[in-house]
């Protein structure tokens, strides 16, 4: 059926190649009446770019975002709302030479085997490039949150071997590398800069977080906050694990631990991550995804062409030693989507009736 | 909405409470021809039961499968396919001292916050029992997909801090752990003893595989071959994480470390779990998932009731000290009825015509 | 992908065949705390039972609904409502005779050519005893609707080439054809005797109407109230034909004629049939269905058998003259459940908020 | 939840107002391999487009087709073909006069009351403009289906009180009025100058067909090919009813009369219409769809505006005193992507295994 439609009543359908002529999305779904303009989409839309800082692609994309429809006199009207984004800087000559192979760890073999053809350029459709729309729609997404009172942001918490020494959310906008501890960057960029020059890429952790998520939202038993979640962050590039709240630590855990005791004043403790039963608790939404290193690197590596013959591959584009680097985003938008959907699916089902129990209040909520 | 529901083209619908009438599902768009009888049930019922050994809860249900609708003369039909289990060893009664608290670590506040009211009999709907009726739906999905060459198989690999000292598949189905190393079977009795008799429960960690899985299954870019496995997973009750592949271990490596090289030989490893862009390799599937332990304890915990104030809970019913002793079927039957669902989806777009290029053996393939 | 399922937030699975052991359904994404019990259903499905008359299949089935969850202490609790059916009354032996034969006019041919394998007993899937199930889910949408404000009601306003004399909706439900005119009751009893006697069937036309629908329900564009009502109708079994408001006579009506002109004091017409744009407008939704005679006679036919060799085939089972007659519960069930779907859905994007300007009282409002 | 997708594994979603910046949609689940260019779309597009006669809104849209991903050297790739067209005759002041009343007849009060906002002008997202796109991915359908055998066609087959008095499907593209009998255009033509003359306009009927269906297209059962059919017509603007094969003319017949008997010859009749069961026969599909007479009139016309205060509208836009005479290729259109979807969910269920049993051939087929 190919499934390029995200969400079930905040329904996001994106399109286009990394370097056809364009790319964009249609929302639909989204409420009437929420203040939308052009220029609403820059801020994302530049935290994601590449060509930011010398550690990303060198690709420079004006990612200019055009509403074709569904906004009248600056408000939402309830009708679809498509977004354009023009590509401007692609080089596809760049892949020429490839074409005909398939890169180790990329797309192309699988796009060949399925469809039996795949735009080479630039990956096509697997590209990262695609992501943008989903950063762009998040946008729609942040601002119909923020009016609930519900906020989602993200940061790099882990490069490689590299954990933060300190956690500030405070300094993660200020830093190229989406990163917690002001006092490392220096060693950061020297970390990069080496694996730049050697050719070779490196894998990263995001944390993502939801604040202000009232409790009740999430669908019993296939449509799970966390499951909805899981799936959204699975299937941004490059991500190769997610977990919700403890994740895999809840392995070694004993329940006596695991378990977050409540009291009139609240939560003790959040390990559930947010979620139980795969409904919000009140809690912040916690959310840790691993993406692997690229698999674009300067150093040759052994492959195959569609002939079947054997073959040595050297990427030459423009790609990031890191491209968790540029994922935070993403994250976010991931995860305004999944909420804001939810938040649409619990009000049609059980209306806006908010907590009929006094509310727990809860740690980090 | 609700959503009860699982799958696109094979749709299975899950209904029931722990302690209602009944538990069932409707498995919707099997393909007909395929040979089915209430005894094909039996087998992997079994292996989720409860009460099959004195490490596991010891509600002792019958299980016994009734097909209500969509097999004639023992073969499916095309038309919806519903099974009925029965409930015959609910002792609602353990709960009614808990139907106006809220256990900590479990769904009971979220419920009761999103809908008002639940069902406070052994958790109602959200407990896992309702994976009974997954297992059910998914012997369906294993017995088309067996036709197709493809199987899956799941074992424990790690309880709590213990990790297999040796790996075999062919010992697990002996084991009482599902575990893959038989010399530690008596310690790991040892050490559920123990754990049942202080009242604390562990979490595990269960590994997933399909085999023979052909290249191009999956579909980009938000219905992703992993993205959906990891929704399954992650719908799982007590489930906190799920990885594809080198899963978070991929944070810490290089990308010539992490990239599967391929040649006319196979790929030369699988780093990726046999799934690049969200479509698969040809190779291994690999999963890895991640469950808490379950929070009902025999160890008193504080916790809040419907009115707000403070109360200790101690659970009294019967439960399992480490769930994910039982979820290795359960994760099979979640990654069957993905991949069933995936091939129909792939059979819809781009027929049933194989692979087009040689395809590249795969490691583990 | 087989379909089963109908509505989006309120989603109802149905599964069963005519002979077999039981029929069901499962209704998800219902709103809680509606107070719901087995006798609830008791009225409408013996307002569309068989065996009520002589004038319809003497095939009497108790009909009794098991509530088998998602309701606990007499109310909904959010979670699938699921309904069982036994049947009881099934003789497959009337339709031994004719299992390797195509009944003309009746489904065994497609089914066959579809799935190459079909139930033939009772007509199997496609046998209109599936509309039981159909019947008990609106019982749970009139409800809700009726919460709301929002009724619905059909009759026969059309049999053969019997026309009314004279329109009552008071005198529908005391008479045995849902005729609205009480005085032709004695002529259509002796036109109906004559057609049993003669082995022949006859069509008819259902009339349905849904009084209280604020305006502003339905989804533009592809998901109109009026598209979604005639995918409703049209999926019930024997339906040829569906109309909203003026239907065909809109095709020669003059523009002049048929656009309901508006005041302060409301419409001054309802040609629309309370739908503009795919929305409701306030007004009396109006619906006109078209039914087929049935095609099980006990006058002989030509056909052909499975080989595809020429056999004359007679239909000896129990059989509606003119099927219409059960019709009008079916509609109303259709319809309600298309309503209360889209008043969810309504719910979702844009909230309770009620109409935002003075509404403009309809016409049969 | 909006709903501007259409289909369930061909899925079309469209987007944009009448006066816009631009009309667009996205074809999702195409396979891959089918050639495509943007003059595929001229030639429907010019048979769908307003100013092509007198008879005809006169504004003029060039309707050039942009394809902006989903397409490679020519061939559709598998993934979302994204289709732009850009409004270049937009007259918005047309409207400047009526964006705060009610247009009798029109979606204006039902936007509004749904949405508490609209876009005014040219009727924004209710607009017949949004047919366009309808046109052209439904070129996309018919490539795809001309490959299996299957073509599509309508002409309009009454207008006002007037019928064919001949018919011969030959005569229909060449004329201006889709129609079947070429000696009435004079006479035609006559009747829709004075028509326009007057400020009046009337209503019309057209009738689709679909050849070469094979038997087995169709979801049983609330996906039955009729149903959705008849949705697709429904969904359409002004379209007021939908009938398959007799129609509303079966309410008179007798079953004797309507079943299609069957011989090794094939069928001896087609009331059904192609589709028993809500599965095609392998006959041709017969639709008849009423459209009603466009509400845009130089007549004047009681309403209210937004204050609810009486008003008199008088509509001074461009518009087509027959809708209906535009509408043979968007039915044309619909019916072709109800016939592709339906193929792709039949090829996932039941394989491409064609008829199982000699196929009987049929009248029309």
């Amino acid at each position: 059926m190919s499934d390029n439609s995200f969400g079930r009543l905040l329904r996001v359908t994106t399109f286009g190649e990394s370097h056809g002529p364009a790319i964009g999305c249609v929302v639909d779904g989204c409420p009437p009446g929420i203040g939308l303009a052009p220029e609403d989409f820059a801020h994302d839309l530049a935290r994601r770019a590449t060509g930011r800082s010398r550690h990303t692609s060198q690709r420079r994309e004006a990612d200019e975002v055009e509403i074709l429809s569904g906004v009248y006199e600056g408000r939402t009207t309830g009708t679809p709302i498509a977004l354009l984004v023009r590509n401007t800087d692609a080089r596809s000559k760049d892949y020429a030479a490839i074409a005909g192979q398939f890169r180790p760890g990329h797309a192309d073999y699988t796009y060949w085997q399925k469809y039996g053809i795949r735009d080479p350029r630039g990956g096509g459709r697997s590209s990262a490039r695609e992501t943008t729309m989903r950063v762009a729609a998040g946008v729609i997404a942040k601002k119909w949150l923020a009016a609930k009172g519900v906020s989602v942001r993200a940061c790099v918490s882990q490069i490689g071997e590299v954990l933060p020494r300190g956690f500030d959310w405070g300094v993660v906008e200020d830093s190229p590398f989406f990163w917690p501890c002001a006092e490392q960057v220096p060693e950061l960029e020297a970390f990069m800069d080496a694996l730049r020059k050697s050719g070779d890429s490196v894998g990263a952790r995001v944390r993502v977080q939801a604040l202000g998520v009232p409790p009740g939202w999430g669908e019993p038993v296939y449509g799970k906050l966390d499951a909805e979640i899981a799936a959204a962050m699975m299937s941004i590039n490059a991500v190769k694990g997610v977990e919700i709240g403890a994740g895999f630590a809840a392995v070694r855990q004993k329940g006596s631990e695991h378990r977050d005791l409540m009291s009139p004043q609240g939560f003790a403790s959040n390990h559930a991550g947010g979620i139980l039963g795969g409904i919000s608790t009140g809690q912040a939404i916690e959310v840790s995804v691993a993406f692997k290193p690229t698999s674009s690197l300067r150093l040759p590596g052994a492959t195959v062409d569609v002939s079947g013959a054997p073959v040595e591959v050297v990427t030459t584009g423009r790609h990031d030693p890191c491209v968790g680097l540029r994922a935070p985003p993403i994250c976010e938008a991931m995860l305004a989507l999944v909420l804001m959907d939810q938040a649409l699916r619990h009000r049609a089902q059980c209306g806006d009736v908010g907590p009929v129990v006094p509310r727990v209040p809860g740690e980090g909520s």
